[in-house]
């Protein structure tokens, strides 16, 4: 289904160029823009795609499929030029972290697009086209958010993209996977970010604190060395969900503090047990 | 230093293990302690000691440095038994996470019995002599928490003990080392813990959740996962540290809330670039 199909994606990053890696050779042509002009050399160098520009309307005048991979907030202002560009009948879809905003700006364009939301389930800290890889996709899980009005041709036409991008499609509410992600992604990068903003005031009074952390801090803190754009566009656009989420685990920490001092020994126990159960059944999910 | 020593080793799980393949053929002998009898063969079998044995007087008899290697109550509950045990002069130490209460017990020791604190600043999730390893220490800070009247000679004896491990070894006042690992170990045990516990209550309504979850919630989350005694007594031995620190992080986690709620972009990204930062000082220093 891809093979007669021009693919067209904007924003050459990470997620943009590792997805047109993945795409390259499946479709009949991919084409990336970016708005730098070094950024769409580097993407026609490593191969990333057969065609590159600066210009949107060059970008997109053949294209069957557009992607918007940028930050959200860059997704929610392209959508609406993007779609007044590209030619009747094309699919309009995006890889943006949060859903219910961007689907909300899709369900607004003119009925000639189609148009889909778009979530795949993976990265890495590395940011830029540098880090690109083409099998980042393989075998992860690729939400998809259709709008009421979605055709089912354009749906099997992004599951198509999907899968020739290594990934798994999974269709879902734009609601539900914007509450799951607040819990398993938008949860923990900010837990990540009160960590490191407590141990660098004890780092500020002792500068044995980053030396002698080790593997533990570094894991858990990892997050928050996270692009600060795309999480701010992403926090910004979940605010509900997150806040929700967020306040329910200062409630568990202020809540372990006082199992601690009054030393309830069986109540704290339980509930380092609970959450060692909850690891292995989400390891097990995997 | 060591060639001539008699090192017993008491617990043979992850890091006593681990601490007994590392020094095995470097002392004189390495005798093993455990509990269990089939722990003692096992011990044997992969060449962690030279000789094992359920029997603490029997290891003790002829030991130059005694390590306990037990979690911290059971370290703090053999603490006087061992220090009767042992032939005079001889050195007692420990490897548990937590070293103030440690180093107060050890302080009620006979004077005929030298006695320093130790905590590796190493590990793995892993626990158990199965997971043991010789170079787990290898490269890694080893804090050794010395008492007043610890004589040169012990400290000395130590700090080859440590060398010989394949560790650094760091001198450490025990209050100082307690307030620091409550930052970059005990805290992010319990931020792991407080993410399980939101993300299981998410994952009890939306059967989605953890084949959603990807390796940015599994990397932020795996310390919840530790063994539940081990984190207890480490928690319980240093309750105030944690308390603060915890109370702190619960604090910051409502701050980040209440700008994200009234749309405070300026200050929200300014607090993300900060951590952002304190995670670059971290790494850097490493």
């Amino acid at each position: 289904m891809m093979e007669d199909k021009v693919v067209c994606v904007i924003g050459l990053g990470l997620m943009g160029g590792s997805l047109a890696l993945a795409l390259r050779g499946k479709c009949r042509a991919v084409w990336g823009v970016a708005r730098r002009r070094e950024t769409v050399e580097q993407s026609l160098a490593l191969g990333a795609v057969d065609f590159g520009t600066t210009d949107l309307q060059d970008g997109l005048a053949q294209a069957d499929v557009a992607i918007l991979a940028v930050p959200v907030q860059a997704i929610l202002a392209l959508i609406s030029p993007v779609g007044s560009l590209l030619p009747p009948g094309a699919l309009l879809m995006d890889i943006g972290s949060t859903k219910v905003e961007i689907m909300a700006a899709m369900e607004a364009l003119p009925p000639r697009i189609q148009a889909i939301g778009g979530h795949p389930m993976c990265g890495k800290e590395a940011s830029g086209l540098e880090a690109a890889q083409a099998d980042l996709y393989q075998g992860k899980v690729f939400v998809l958010t259709p709008l009421g009005r979605t055709s089912p041709e354009a749906l099997a036409l992004a599951q198509a993209m999907v899968q020739a991008s290594g990934a798994r499609p999974l269709v879902l509410e734009a609601a539900r996977h914007d509450r799951l992600v607040a819990a398993i992604s938008h949860l923990p990068y900010l837990e990540a970010v009160a960590l490191a903003q407590v141990a660098a005031g004890v780092a500020a009074e002792d500068a044995l604190t980053w030396p002698l952390a080790a593997s533990g801090f570094g894991d858990t803190s990892r997050l928050a060395a996270s692009n600060v754009t795309v999480m701010l566009d992403i926090l910004l656009t979940n605010r509900a969900n997150v806040a929700a989420l967020v306040r329910r685990a200062a409630a568990r920490l202020e809540s372990l503090v006082t199992l601690l001092e009054v030393g309830n020994e069986t109540a704290l126990r339980q509930a380092l047990q609970e959450a060692q159960e909850a690891i292995l059944a989400y390891r097990s999910a995997k």
